[in-house]
């Protein structure tokens, strides 16, 4: 047993195969894949990594397991599962994997567990059920479910590093009261408040930390800055799978892209508009390549270094949350008012574009007549 | 005003000159120079930089120089100092300092401010007085004394970030009874325990943290690549100074030093030899060089980037404290049995060698020869 | 200057007068009164008492009026009514309350400043101010308002002493951001988000902790060993006005109230019956004395001292809470979703019938009887 | 399996045996017993009681029992009496035992268990083992011992509620590496600096909290109002055995003890005089009845309500703390400079007398007189 000290959980206990696996390249190049990219230009505390967040997400696995009494086998499968969930991120994440096109970080994790851990572990492990969590089937859903390790670790995880209230959830709680019923992990009647409360937490999260119009400012400079580059030919679509974040920016920085030189000494730039869409612009924005026909508008007047467009999306809250009435499951959004409201809240909706100070009043003009048409 | 969130501090007051100075290049800069380069390699949180130290140095000094009421141009002036007192650091800080000749990230910050600096707010703030802090002068201890503001932060934040119980000081009680008297920093006699428990909070730090042996070793894989690649001309004095850390690191992979290769998939080490030197070991140790001739005997038979040597430091522990007894100051050292213990305490004294697994043995066995002559 | 540790906020610095006031017999007498009475039966650590909250609407106070720049005299004003504003609490507070006609606490404390508070500041302050602030009007709302000084202490202080992560809220954030504008306080647009979550968390606290179904019934029992002791004239109206809790408790157990002798060794009365009422017997239980009616008839079986009912009662969530929209000032809830749905939100609404062991079934069928009159 | 939400170790476990247990009525009757007797004079927040702190030993004793893998019966027998090592302490816990005569709250704890608690549990617990492990023999020194649970829960639980930072201790660490070799608890080698660092923490607790002056004096106010009322006749002794602190106090001051009422109203006597006792004087005062003496002497002046005198006692600071040196058991003093200061350390050693105002000069004096003779 291998004893490793965390900042959220306190200590974490790693037995020798974990230890293995976390030893592994794939695992350790997640040290340098930031957990939130972009977001510590707002709160500067946020540096933490995918690779803390795999070891907190095996922990709470390790615990919310013991609780629900698996099999030893079951439950060493699913804590390998659990520490690898995210090993198949590309650079920077989820910004790094919307500009790649037919890739999930899922499959990919997947993909490395079969290729490059599966032959460090597979003669003491069952690695065909690890691959069935890791697709989250069966039990994987003690670790993707809305309610799942993943969720519980990222919220306490990212309001610790962001210095934030919104995100202090219950976890104890819930891992203590979940339990599997009819194939499903439910909450029981009596702990909806603690459920309810999550979501919550996971809204204000959003709210105020993962879409802060100068985080989404940031995302979008470092998406640019690799989607020139690949356009370019100086990086490829590898690159950015097997990559590591820094690696990225500096080699970017010394090929000469000039956005990627902005970010990295934070001459962020600046709102030039930021709009609520109307119904026909905001159906215009997600039609397909919306970015791409606002981008080529504006680089008739603009060096394309010099701008970028932050588009709304909306990400889903239609939650599906199990609980336990008696000996019947309903839905939680079904039984409760805030989670019902909170599923048709749109979580930001604004259109932002942000350019170098220089040419940001010119800009703000351009777009707005371009926006006129609709 | 502008608000910024910080994960120790919570919300840190910005005005608009401090703002200006955060926002120039060699602020951003600390943003990529880590606060403890190698330690995460053991604590995996601890991913924090000297960029929010520098504002939580800021932080306390704002709130230490409200209590002490000094005038508003001293309190100015102290505040730039304390966001700029770590602004000179070079890439891995102590770690790239002490490969310097003739260098102190002192020094360099006053050069920064001077010639980088100190243009954009010179109309607005005396200058004069923040070299004079910079220096350490006057005010200027209230941010690099045994209880300054700077201490102050890092034993908060680097336990924040490891999860350790250890640095957790009462900074609120310190910052409320400590006073300027006779032109020193001083803690009234009632807060003697608070004082007492900060010298031993920060000696617990320095054993289970900053001198943590896997740490050490991280360190000096970093500080020999580094070296190594100096000596070969891959890199500049230059470029570890004004460099960050992980551009240097990705650099040194690329150019092909395998040390650094090892240490960013973490193929830290292994020990091979753990010994508590002689005497005359030791005195060995402390000469002129003593590591640049180890290194040389242990190059007859092994590739360089194969082993790294710790040799032992002995922090100094000779801490002035002053305490104010009705109209006199005395040294807390002469009234406190526990922090004179403190001082005659060996903070850690072992010395490492750590090399790749396949060498191991056979050079622990060479470094026991070699060590059997003293 | 005095400094008096607090769990909650850590040093509180209370000046000459303010300690004058605090070492009242009045102010005194609340370190007797319980903050959450009846509520440590359920989470143990809740033993804290009004007094430290009021040393914490204190220190709010001072924080906020700091920021907000008021004169020094209405500072000191409002701090002295902050310390005050829970002063003329009855033993149990609210519980006493309740069952006491024609008593308010804050006309109390209005009433106990004038008499006893005011001869000892009088020649210092103003103390025609600090009853215009203890009435809630003018500045007075910074304490008594739904985003006010009170309702922040409360609800951490609630949190910090059950263990629970509901009450979590970002009072500094607010501190920091509220103004007064056009004699309101007013929360600026950009921290709406803040604002909702205070709501939200003082709606999971209440449906946690200060409506939990077993901290009722043991509020309730209180209530109605009281009701019984003066009924029989065993105690006073100004007993309950002025006494300390355990004073009271101690002493109708030694003149034989069994049902606070159950009380005080937690032979808490169990659930008999739990029902959410229909319209009909909601409406019923609203009337004038439905109380009155249900013991009477209850009493016709089963002595007095053997059973409680639980009568829920809505408290209400129409928050005014004012939001400053460039000049204009809206309210939150017109505004916000989650706080408009939070409005019509019931926070609960179960009818509880609850009683010694030995007549539980029999009340049980009785009370059905009853109820299916309606 | 009852879960109860603590302040300090958020959800804690409880089985139905153990539900059992603690709804007794000695236990219930902890409720009223406080942690801490007088120190909410100087820390208001201290309100906790020893009920709370009687679960958080049991807990800590579950966590670290299921980590040494004892038997299923061993285990719960010492969960038990982990719950129950407090039980027999009287009001007032140890301010109420110093003054009774052939008391200890460890031999009245076994006591209860065997007249009111054995016959509960008996039929399905071995209540031998559990008498065995109150008297601290076998793994009962897994809750007594100098690093045993009832320690690690009273520092990190007496600190929550004062609001220190002195007793934050790494208790998951020792509970997670502490194990039972030879028949002893054994630290290993690398965990020296948690348990230095515990040893330290409790140092300061006394020096900050327990024997902070002001809380002297009103822990003494209320032995001297005990020992009136029992040489009045006023109470038995069997009254401070089993009554509860508010219970006496009340009932004292009912019975017009005006020390008592001091008390209450917190009109705490003022320090006259506080010294550092001379050798002889020293030697005098731990010279049987020397308390005794004194107060006669002072009785002949002043009314014995008006005033106490604080005795310096010195809590031993002899240690029995074993490391685990590869296979050898060595003392942590004889190992640790820090450890073996500490317990050369006089913890406090000022003689105090306090009085009421209006006599304060004149006993001052008298008690100066008295000194002198020594």
């Amino acid at each position: 047993m291998k004893i490793i000290r965390d900042a959220v959980h306190g200590d974490i206990l790693i037995n020798e195969i974990e230890k293995k696996v976390l030893d592994s390249a794939p695992m350790q190049r997640l040290r340098y894949i930031s957990q939130l990219p972009g977001i510590s230009s707002v709160y500067p505390s946020a540096t933490h990594t995918r690779f803390e967040h795999s070891l907190g997400v095996l922990h709470f696995t390790d615990i919310f397991t013991k609780n629900l009494k698996l099999s030893e086998e079951d439950r060493e499968a699913l804590k390998i599962a659990a520490l690898l969930h995210d090993v198949g991120h590309s650079a920077f994440s989820h910004v790094g994997e919307e500009i790649l096109k037919n890739f999930s970080h899922e499959k990919n994790s997947l993909k490395i567990f079969k290729e490059k851990i599966a032959p460090l572990v597979e003669s003491r492990l069952n690695a065909k059920k690890i691959e069935k969590y890791l697709k989250g089937k069966g039990y994987g859903i003690i670790i993707s479910g809305d309610l799942g390790t993943d969720r519980l670790d990222y919220l306490l995880r990212d309001s610790y590093f962001t210095g934030g209230v919104y995100g202090k959830i219950d976890a104890q709680r819930l891992l203590d009261s979940m339990e599997i019923y009819k194939n499903k992990l439910v909450v029981p009647e009596k702990s909806i408040s603690t459920a309810e409360s999550l979501l919550l937490a996971r809204y204000f999260m959003f709210s105020a930390v993962y879409l802060h119009p100068t985080a989404r400012i940031a995302k979008e400079m470092i998406s640019k800055g690799l989607r020139i580059a690949m356009k370019n030919g100086w990086i490829s679509r590898d690159e950015i799978i097997n990559g590591r974040d820094f690696e990225l920016l500096f080699y970017l920085k010394e090929l000469g892209s000039s956005i990627i030189g902005s970010y990295l000494e934070r001459g962020l730039f600046k709102k030039a508009l930021v709009i609520t869409p109307s119904p026909a612009f905001k159906s215009f924005l997600h039609s397909s390549n919306a970015r791409g026909k606002i981008e080529e508008f504006l680089k008739q007047y603009f060096e394309e270094n010099d701008f970028v467009v932050c588009i709304p999306d909306y990400p889903s809250q239609n939650f599906e949350v199990n609980i336990k009435q008696k000996k019947k499951v309903v839905q939680l959004k079904e039984i409760s008012p805030l989670v019902k409201t909170l599923q048709a809240l749109p979580l930001q909706n604004t259109f932002i574009l942000a350019t170098k100070p220089k040419i940001r009043l010119e800009a703000s003009a351009r777009m707005k007549k371009f926006i006129s048409n609709f």
